[in-house]
């Protein structure tokens, strides 16, 4: 027998109309929850008890494998990166419904790294159990304490976002990044890929996340007067670089399943190999825009929608005024290290579809043909 | 000074309307080009003499990335699956655009395959010309004979597709995939990985090919029935798994870059994780559900479009009685090796993109903001 640990005030909505909308501004607080004692009080560096077991193999790891779906599989990408610059370590990410059918090439150097929210998503939980036939050693990264895939694990790294109600994931998503981020920063110190300085400048910026998101919370107004001029867009196009590509997906997804828009996301510079065909003057495009080291690209990828008259939202940092003369809008999020926008850049986002689908009259919470854990094949 | 050996004969259209039309109807042959004298007359062996020096480099790679951008990276995705299959080698696919600018993890041991039509494509060119720095042993897939791309690398294999002139990739991509599937049953027997009846079995299904797409080009005025249907779309989706997935992709470009409609592929599985929730009764759904080891899944994929009231267009074996049964339309293509599939079902998906957008009345060969090699980054 387990007990329930939730308590009623844990999973009412409080003020909020939705669970969605609670939860997108909870994440403050869960991404907090996230890093904490799991940084050290002087941000000199991170301890994940729930791998330091698996540490050895992990700093001797030939090539890690994420398996996820959904979300987590947008973070699982975001997690691609992060362990490819900071760890040195080339990275597979996998749709998990995939990984498991193609008898892929796995050897007991592997380590498998699975994400899920839940903890009990049906084809993560299948790619686990034929990665470990295999001989790789498994990592969960999960958030609900105590489910199937934590239990089929050799080692783990909770979320601790707290419950998640709504069927789109917000801050189940940021602490899955977060986690991310913590694993490679500490795997690249261990495996010497790093220099310690950056190693410290990086844990900061993890810590300064959470007020960083309450200021662009204040923005949610504004967030919403723009959901209201794209309230009935049929399409729209989502595009990012990098770091922000995953992103782009993600943005794509919750517009998608909340408000039934038909939104895409894609890798910024694909554009011109076939989607560009697509934009008109009905097409709503939202681009990931900070400034990062491909923001020139970036830049003039917007300057392309806006030659085919497409409507450009773009996400940029904070007091940029090259974007603001090109784009039909611009939602300004703060500065910082280009490995830690993605936490960032994504709330506007989640903002913009929540409103969207409020507005579409859309059940946000209960999307229609969705389930919150997908237990089934 | 370069001789172009281009006669007016090879590049006019001939008796067809377009050259869209043209590359899709001179797949038989293009096919036939690419392993005319690289397949043994006995049907006993391959011999790609391109890249005979390189093959103990290749036989001893512990990884192979391919960089591709567009069609070409939905080939590089075909030729994953086919290299991890038969060659049990681990692949790792990437937009050329990302990889470039990402720092990835390279060593003198990777052996990275760039794929390009044109062999002109500005970010592929320069994801080689990185991994080349990094040591890595670079190949060549390329249509043009004499372009960039094969000046650039160690060693590689010309698709011998013949000129495409029409934009959307049709001819050049069939040519890719029978290149890749014939390095990876090459390279599988080299090392091992792959017994000499299922090496004969399989080169005995490439030669096949040919004749199995002029069977299904027979199909030609029934699809064409079915593109009447579904002309006016706004939206679509293309599901497949396993081999068929990035031919999913393909499908919803092609659609995508010459009709305006919006067009998305899914590995069909991720389907329930959000984009489910856009089916209704006006989303036609494209679904590759040949008889292959997913088969079931795919069948109870098909179950929860109806259920949710979308169209479902079903590619389907020849002789299949079950999905007959569910979906609104099948088109058959004849029995083949899962492997082998890529190079047949996307055919029909092919014809159906044309004519979908000659009915709309789209440029078919020169569709909007597109170009035809994408020289800029």
């Amino acid at each position: 027998i387990q007990k329930i640990e939730l308590t009623i005030d844990k999973i009412n909505k409080g003020d909020y109309e939705h669970y969605m909308l609670k939860e997108i501004h909870e994440q403050p607080t869960s991404i907090g929850d996230t890093f904490r004692g799991r940084i050290a009080i002087d941000k000199s560096k991170i301890f994940l008890g729930g791998i330091t077991d698996v540490m050895p193999k992990l700093t001797q790891a030939k090539r890690i494998i994420i398996a996820a779906c959904g979300t987590s599989w947008h973070a699982a990408m975001v997690g691609e990166y992060l362990f490819e610059e900071f760890a040195r370590l080339p990275v597979e990410v996998e749709y998990a419904s995939e990984f498991r059918y193609r008898n892929p090439v796995i050897t007991p150097d592997d380590v498998l790294i699975a994400i899920s929210q839940s903890g009990e998503t049906a084809d993560t939980l299948a790619a686990i159990k034929m990665a470990k036939e295999k001989g790789a050693t498994i990592l969960g990264i999960c958030n609900v304490v105590g489910s199937s895939i934590p239990r089929e694990t050799d080692a783990g790294v909770y979320t601790h976002a707290g419950p998640e109600i709504g069927v789109a994931s917000t801050k189940a998503f940021t602490s899955q990044v977060t986690v991310l981020a913590m694993m490679a920063f500490m795997l690249g110190r261990k495996r010497g890929s790093m220099y310690d300085q950056l190693y410290k400048e990086l844990i900061q910026e993890l810590t300064l996340v959470p007020e960083k998101i309450v200021s662009i919370l204040k923005s949610e107004s504004y967030i919403k007067e723009i959901a209201e001029k794209y309230k009935d867009a049929t399409n729209s196009l989502y595009l990012g670089r990098g770091y922000l590509f995953p992103v782009a997906l993600e943005g794509a997804l919750k517009l998608k399943e909340i408000s039934y828009i038909h939104a895409e996301g894609y890798p910024a510079a694909e554009m011109k190999h076939g989607p560009i065909a697509l934009i008109d003057e009905n097409m709503p495009v939202f681009v990931l825009a900070t400034k990062d080291k491909s923001y020139e690209k970036i830049v003039s990828n917007i300057q392309e929608v806006k030659a085919r008259s497409g409507k450009v939202i773009a996400i940029v940092t904070e007091g940029d005024e090259t974007i603001k003369q090109l784009a039909d809008h611009v939602i300004e999020v703060p500065d910082s290290h280009e490995a830690i926008a993605p936490l960032l850049t994504v709330v506007p986002l989640q903002i913009i579809s929540y409103y969207i689908a409020v507005m579409r009259g859309c059940n946000v919470d209960q999307p229609r043909n969705l389930a919150k854990s997908v237990t089934v094949e």
